[in-house]
């Protein structure tokens, strides 16, 4: 697929995505088997300690992850996931995902995601996910 | 702990969860290790495909896991987690988060969630979830 | 299948597994998605601290798995597992791994294992495993 | 470190592992934060399918992920790891596992392990895993 096609497959689906621009979710780049996408940390995020609650940070990892496992064109679902948590984000700051391709093999993939904050010092990381991903015919194939 | 403070330190902390609380989402049990949550899929959650975006099908889990670990006392954040899709959730679906603690060993914990929704022949699971959690004494210690 | 039936699948699989009998595995119990392996540590399972490789840990949990997810009868095979290693085990250690079906969709399945060695104040658990079946028509259809 | 240091903290590791080194495992490159380690497939290694059991290959990965991870000298234990099987490998295949660090934080680290197999169209990735490091003092406090 074209440099130009992968962009569209993954744009196509974000503009769909109305969880992921809710919550002010900017997809920053597309290509083929990746993605960067960056929100910023708001009240309605944040948890009993008052940090980011960890579902947020996941579903901002989730989205790089189904922007790149989409880039190829078929309808590709999440499968699984694994997530460390590294350190905490707080009100305000600005995220960013960056999510790449590690393998694929039949129908599966396996992406890597890196969620980072800018310290003063460079970035630091927030997060490690792992997604796993399943292309599908259609949804009710899921599994 | 008595399972009256049980109940009370997981309760004070999701009253102080606004990230769950914005979403609706109900502590339904507080328990010894154990929780369960509640949810409702609103058309802000749907992600590119019209299904329930992942990432707040592993919010729902994770808040359940978060009410489960801190029912001890200390304050206990997730280190980590691993979740797998097992069906689509829709529009309108109730969906229930059940937390139970698998094991403590040191500063950490392994915690089981299962997500279901009802269906017209008894609970459907829609995820799978393992929290690994961490207590600390601030979040500062968190790593 | 009844339940001599599923006795004879995994068994016949495990009599066939050269791997976990050269290490002196057992298989202690067999059922519908359910299976109990045995094995102690030998000094050809330590690694460079003296205590037992994690990667045998991990057979052992892996072993009893396999025989759990093969129990319904079609040849099932180990997509992925997540292991979290909770304490060491030591030269002559008896170690046992339970396995039990947490929920199976389509052609995967969700398997539980815990390993535990017997201390003086009963059972103490030296790793939690979650294994991610997937059931297929023959070797080259793994994925 | 020195280039020169690290390479002595992982090989003196490594000399010691007897699990691995009865294995045939051998060390082949050893950095800071990298290593990587080569096996092949023998006949005590096979399951009851013929193909290689899932817990060598994992045992494989384990030994490159711990050599990489005590790279830096203090003793580094596994915490636990999550591993995804891509494809079978047989009988008389050479395998070798590529351990690279992701990233350090506290006593914690992620390392990712690529194991995968000469082929006549190049390398086949044969699994994926990534492991979860805790720095330790010494055995007793791993957790």
């Amino acid at each position: 697929m074209s440099q130009a096609g992968t962009r569209n497959a993954a744009r196509d689906m974000f503009e769909a995505d109305v969880a992921s621009r809710s919550l002010g979710i900017e997809l920053v780049e597309a290509g083929a088997g990746t993605a960067t996408a960056r929100m910023r940390v708001t009240e309605a995020m944040l948890n009993g300690y008052q940090i980011m609650h960890g579902g947020y940070l996941f579903l901002l990892a989730d989205t790089a992850f189904g922007c790149a496992c989409n880039s190829h064109g078929p309808m590709t679902v999440a499968a699984g996931a694994e997530v460390s948590f590294i350190a905490a984000a707080h009100l305000g700051d600005e995220l960013t995902a960056v999510a790449s391709e590690r393998t694929r093999y039949g129908r599966n993939g396996i992406y890597d995601v890196t969620v980072y904050r800018d310290g003063p010092g460079g970035p630091v990381t927030v997060a490690e996910f792992r997604g796993r991903s399943r292309t599908v015919e259609r949804e009710s194939e899921a599994t």
